[in-house]
């Protein structure tokens, strides 16, 4: 479903994908959610578990046509990944008794003795984050003992359940209880050590084995079979419930359609105040639309008191409040994505700089295809007050660079409207909206919401210009005003909206050539350190430090990022010894 | 001492710094750490702590010259942060009984009431985790309460101490108890609400805090002028020591000294291998460096049984076990830093993928100008076994926009040396030494130790070449043999080797034209998404998607990294339609 089409090709091509990867990956048929960076599994299965239960809540009348119960198997690495811990309180807040977490407790890690790193007592621990503990003492031995605590789990209400089961890693060989045990592999020697009725269990399946995974395909289509026959008598009794269902699960969004007759207000708003109002007609028409925040849910301007938050007692609310668990955030929103294709599309926010956190779970779910839009605010210097441990200026570097993922940029309310349609188009990718704190003007001269589809434009032509500036965000206005005083001053200078790199150079060469024109200076102007501007520019206004701790539009003036440091950079550079250098240049 | 440079010089010119930034900022005298973010403070009080146990195990006689007890202040935010629970697990498994977190409990965040995303019991949490934990129930009225607690604290031997401080957020005024005193401000009317005898204490101090806080000078002056009579006195009792000790302070490391006599050996090794046997000199030489690694220890190859493991029986220990906790790690590592001024170089190590999980904790310390020497391994494709999940693509671009970071890949063990010369001479930032994972060749022709320096130097010179490759790392050698090929089919081609492009740009401007040349095409040869390559080159041969499960030398090969990619790739590019292209190509 989520196939990477580069794989796709490449299967029909030279390189063929394989079946078994080092690691879990999504496009293998039957795989829920690309794993292996420690931790993002378990915080996979509480949104998994989150959105079992929101769609149960939506859909189910008599008869639970949506019950899922989520298992995931961890090891005593993920247990310690911030992340995790994250997620397990997240899991436990919310009751999420569709959860169980099984354990595979053999006190070994990669590179010894758990006992260098931990001493936990970690079924307190699970205790304290409200969830149900069930010990198994015999894993080594006993298949039969985890099957049961596997059904006590199913029975468990209000909580979910943590199952440790202790086991002894590599049981039987040579190397057992120890990290060799952990990776690499046995040698003969090693394996011989463990073997039942003359078989090296380590290296081959016993016949009962066999027969067992070989009957899986047989219990698995009955279970189909029956699902599909609770899911035509829901239709019977309830046809409406039961078109909607259909609807979500088709999961087709007509992005422009959901967008056309969004009006820009009269009064000057901040860009986030405007996006979360474009976020609320959203969430009223796209029952898929399912969001939460890490904690700045208001100063992000998302709120919106009609919305029910989700929790155990509203399983049906669409807000989640994620705490102050940016990682967790992201890698709860893949789950969620990936529950059932297209019934979900999670929509995160917090500041931009708190998306580093959240970091390690983006890319999984970039790397997953998986439709998450995350809202980003107080993108730059702007952010003030907070200063420069909140000031991004180097994290859209990380998220420009990101393959399948969309980092967009826009510029005031027109290019708001875009993005949203931009980020609902998208359905195999994640999105970050990246958004100012404030907008000194709500709107710049020419934006155009169509046009964020093509990635860049022109908001102001000059024939024969000699300079072309190139800009996004908060820092269009201050290009655009600078453009006109050096106009005025006979240097001609044109102005493009980037709103987003990755989608311009998606674009036909010809578009990005007439975009870019000919101008012999094409000057970026963004308040972050340059570093992808420097494909398409031959210099750069751009940041080479952290921020400060001052005012949001002062701090423009500090970095020389308002429309004055620009018109005096552009006009020092094309009048100074380096106008005619061939490299990228940083404008000073 | 940690001063931005940038900071000071503005201090004296248009742009002055502030005593009172929104955060705390560490070029504040006074300041111990930046904080900021949630979650840092905690993990950097447990560094903190961390280096005073090891330097008064390493120093102290019969008086504790050193004997620090660390303080760290905390409200809900921090203790849900991922990198705060894994701190807190590393605090409690080594018995930090140095530290103690006071934890402002007001039940209150940002968005709202903490009962919103918060249900656990944290004071069972903490004791699961090995704290001892103290109970404050009149945070509000009772100085006298929270001063006893310290006290008690203070006395508590084999763990750290969690005082748990009950609260009232915005006491006394009209939004006490609400999330609307977390932050903005008190309306007049609000505040005046709360006034103890006519006096509005939310805006004015009494004269008994007043005189309280005047006389904070004189006790800090007391203490240490103690503490310097009790440096006196072991000066004279343990001369050997107080030497040493003097050392510590002054901190100074002659780093080519420290190298120079390291030899390259004649077996060929893994990168990473002979970057463990480098490391391990160091430690033997530099009683400053104090190392931990996260679980990849071994795999990074930079074990060495005889360093002792710091731990709670052996706090003089210098490897720190700190657990599948990358993002503690790297906040830690900074408190460490941190703890005086050139007493600790602390070296962390992990795959350089999941320096992205600890990336908000390296920015800390970039921005805080600590010198940490991040150790960063399988930092590519190359890494093979473990697929994209574990292959970063696109991490250098965020490590390389870092301000104040060091990125530095060295292409062999010539240049491991020259890079831990670079990052142990940076002693107001931190470095990631970017390591491959296996080195086909040990050794490329003509790499230099010294030039490593200069960030980018000339390996293969040819006059009057068509084409300049520029490339690093493990791709290195690929570029040199790519470029033979190409010599010998008359497409006159040199080589640049390029470890650090940061320190490279620092250079000026005639060294750099010089390196890169006149050639026609300046083409960058790494297996990264390129980004800050762009401001160099004319092209890239790079990737533009994630990477594979599959070996790590077919990995190259698949996506055209390898010789036969990049001469490929080359003769396409300046025999095709594209060749007087203006803007950088991405060669396919």
């Amino acid at each position: 479903m989520y196939a990477d089409p580069k794989k796709v090709d490449k299967s029909t091509g030279t390189w063929s994908t394989t079946h078994c990867p080092g690691h879990p990956e999504i496009e293998v048929p039957g795989v829920e959610v690309t794993t292996g960076p420690l931790g993002q599994g378990i915080a996979n299965a509480v949104g998994l578990a989150i959105a079992s239960k929101n769609l149960a809540a939506s859909f189910n009348r008599d008869c639970d046509v949506i019950n899922s119960h989520v298992f995931c198997v961890t090891g005593d690495g993920c247990l310690q990944e911030g992340v995790a811990n994250e997620a397990m309180a997240i899991a436990g807040h919310f009751g999420l008794d569709n959860l169980t977490l099984l354990y595979d407790n053999n006190q070994i890690t990669c590179d010894g003795p758990l006992s260098w790193t931990a001493s936990e007592d970690t079924n307190a621990k699970f205790q304290a984050l409200g969830w149900h503990v069930i010990d198994v003492f015999d894993g080594d031995s006993s298949v039969e003992s985890i099957v049961k605590a596997i059904a006590a789990a199913k029975l468990v209400k209000g909580k979910p359940t943590f199952v440790n089961i202790r086991t002894t890693i590599g049981y039987g060989t040579g190397t057992a209880g120890t990290f060799k045990s952990h990776h690499g592999t046995y040698t003969d020697e090693d394996a011989a050590k463990y073997a039942t009725d003359g078989i090296n269990t380590t290296h081959t399946l016993s016949e009962r084995t066999k027969a067992y995974f070989a009957s899986a395909k047989d219990r698995g289509q009955t279970l189909q079979r029956d699902w599909n026959l609770l899911l035509e008598r829901y239709a019977t009794n309830y046809p409406e419930e039961a078109k909607a269902l259909k609807l979500r699960r088709e999961g087709i969004i007509k992005s422009e359609e959901l967008l056309a007759d969004i009006q820009i207000p009269k009064a000057i708003q901040a860009t986030p105040q405007f996006n979360g109002r474009v976020f609320n007609t959203l969430m009223d028409r796209l029952p898929q639309l399912f969001a939460g925040g890490a904690d700045l849910w208001n100063t992000s301007q998302m709120v919106d008191d009609s919305k029910l938050n989700f929790d155990r007692a509203h399983p049906g609310g669409r807000i989640v409040r994620y705490g102050i668990r940016e990682h967790a955030m992201a890698a709860v929103s893949n789950g969620i994505a990936a529950y059932a294709p297209g019934c979900f599309v999670p929509v995160t926010a917090t500041f931009l700089i708190f998306y580093l956190y959240a970091a390690p779970g983006v890319r999984m779910g970039a790397m997953s295809g998986l439709q998450v839009i995350h809202v980003a605010t107080h993108d730059s210097i702007g952010e003030g007050q907070n200063g420069p441990t909140h000031q991004p200026v180097e994290v859209d570097s990380l998220f420009r660079a990101m393959p399948n993922l969309l980092f967009v940029r826009p510029a005031d309310a027109e290019e708001v409207i875009g993005t949203w349609a931009v980020a609902l188009g998208a359905r195999r990718k994640p999105s970050i909206i990246s958004l100012a704190r404030d907008a000194a003007l709500f709107s710049v001269e020419n934006t155009d919401r169509r046009k964020v589809a093509r990635g860049g434009y022109v908001v102001a032509e000059k024939e024969g210009a000699l300079v072309t500036l190139v800009s996004c965000g908060s820092e269009l206005q201050f290009a655009a005003e600078a453009a006109k005083v050096l106009n005025a001053e006979g240097i001609v200078t044109r102005v493009v909206s980037m709103p987003c790199i990755k989608i311009f150079e998606e674009q036909d060469r010809e578009y990005q050539d007439a975009v870019l024109s000919d101008s012999k200076h094409i000057i970026s102007v963004e308040a972050y350190v340059s570093s992808m501007w420097a494909r398409l520019c031959t210099a750069s206004i751009a940041m080479d430090s952290y921020g400060f701790s001052g005012a949001g539009d002062e701090n423009f003036a500090r970095f020389g990022l308002d429309a004055d440091g620009i018109v005096r950079k552009v006009k020092a550079h094309v009048q100074g010894p380096n106008k005619d250098r061939r490299r990228w240049t940083l404008l000073k």
